[in-house]
């Protein structure tokens, strides 16, 4: 089975903005053996450009590198001009498992990146997500507050030393953010009942920020469209907190408001696991393993 | 997204009996571009081999075609002796359709194949499982009934002429069975129960043979070592009768005998789609469109 890492660094130019920059970036991306660009997306107004990677671990870390050093030569902070928050040229770099790898090698590649690009390049990090030294840096809009403009002043602070790095941003590249996380899956479940009030009930009971479960995030909608209510979520760790195990807290929840579930939805790309998990537990399927016996893993990385 | 055919063709030759030969064939499994054979088991006893190879439909009807022929060059049936049942030199070349191909294609693949090995090798074949021209030709044993030494008498039979070619075999390749068919799925349902009459009497509710669902194959065994009786099943088509159809039904028949299910098991490699199927029927997924989707179907066949 291959190992897999996908990496989704934001970079603070845009084609529209600096089309020189930004296929210079692209250029590089494309460069190293054994990593994939899967789409690059760029916005003008944000004047900032996402780019989708997948590699092996080896291949990711390097085109990470290779990448930050490439920005730091092309953007100048000090001229940077757009509606998204940033704080550096590369100011973001997420780290996500994918197939083969744990979230805690994705945490040391993280390690390892930000202290290279301090002693090759001199632009300090913080690490943030499961990377995190302190809880308060596990928000990246945390680390980020006060973007390029008041980083300066931010890194002076007692507790907002770089974790790699000198209290000093990089002069034209600024700070950057890495730090390494699950892949996120969207989940959202429908109820047969047109008050928006039970789903803001139900997702007040499952969300972690009030109580609920460690790694669900949920909102109460309301489905104009459809007449009905929706609680609408985000699986930050679907191996934490699984698919079924909030399915079934809504499911019982539902019920207890004299209501019930009409139906459920992952929106967009999803890891194949986060599925399976659910069908081994519905399916009450014992001592299954999933990477050796679904056929499809051993698909991935195939010559 | 990939799209990839598995091919597991059976060969009247071994490593342990004619190791010149075993090798011929070997090599020319690996040597189509798009075709990776990922695993060759020989046996001896059987004086028999399996190959299993995966890639895209082309490369995989192309080595099927060049197997077919080398066979027909290294393997001289008259000579041929072994345990296991065989008509031919390619004694079969079953299709399975593996990530973005329909089964109804792999039929197409498997008679484009019959016609070509007559044209070019003057070699016959049987259709069989999806592919068979009548019901009776559906099931491997019995085309394969008489075998290699009965075979010239069975051809000259009314209702046994080959789907492609004359009523005779090639002098030294015999027949061959070429057919499409979805993989199958080795599904076992444990019950709280040390009654293994309670696993047979649902076995036979259930399976295709005796009335119940039609693509699955069951029987009732006993776990010895764990006390506990089993409803053994082979899914024959996940896309026809789902293993959560399955899985429910016995949950109904084992309440009724007053029982349980306390776990269930997939045996072996399984396509990823079999249990996402489950996932989404349990948590009523709407508009699920898993090969785009799940994050894996995308990474195969990624350069």
């Amino acid at each position: 089975m291959a190992r897999l890492v996908e990496c989704i660094p934001n970079f603070s130019c845009s084609k529209e903005k600096d089309e020189a920059a930004y296929n210079a970036l692209v250029d590089v991306a494309k460069s190293v053996p054994g990593c994939t660009l899967f789409d690059a997306q760029t916005d003008g107004n944000h004047n900032r450009c996402v780019f989708t990677m997948i590699g092996s671990p080896e291949a990711i870390e390097e085109v990470a590198f290779l990448l930050t050093k490439k920005a730091a030569e092309v953007i100048d902070m000090n001229k940077h001009v757009g509606e998204h928050s940033r704080m550096g040229a590369t100011d973001v770099i997420p780290f996500v498992p994918t197939m083969g790898v744990t979230v805690e090698e994705c945490v040391e590649m993280s390690k390892r990146l930000g202290q290279r690009i301090w002693d090759e390049l001199k632009i300090p990090s913080f690490l943030y997500e499961d990377s995190a030294s302190v809880p308060e840096r596990r928000n990246l809009a945390t680390c980020r507050k006060g973007q390029f403009e008041g980083m300066p002043e931010k890194l002076l602070q007692p507790e907002w030393a770089p974790d790699f790095g000198e209290r000093k941003i990089h002069p034209t590249a600024g700070i950057t953010a890495i730090g390494a996380r699950m892949p996120l899956v969207a989940f959202n479940v429908n109820l047969a009942t047109s008050d928006v009030e039970v789903a803001k009930k139900i997702a007040k009971v499952i969300r972690a920020s009030s109580g609920g479960f460690k790694c669900c995030k949920a909102m109460g909608f309301m489905l104009e469209d459809r007449g009905i209510a929706q609680v609408s979520m985000n699986m930050v760790n679907y191996e934490v907190t699984p698919l079924n195990v909030v399915y079934e807290m809504i499911k019982a929840l539902a019920e207890r408001y004299g209501t019930y579930i009409v139906g459920s939805e992952v929106v967009g790309l999803t890891p194949a696991k986060a599925l399976l998990d659910c069908a081994e537990h519905y399916l009450k399927l014992e001592n299954f393993d999933a990477h050796n016996q679904v056929m499809e893993y051993h698909l991935v990385g195939m010559e």
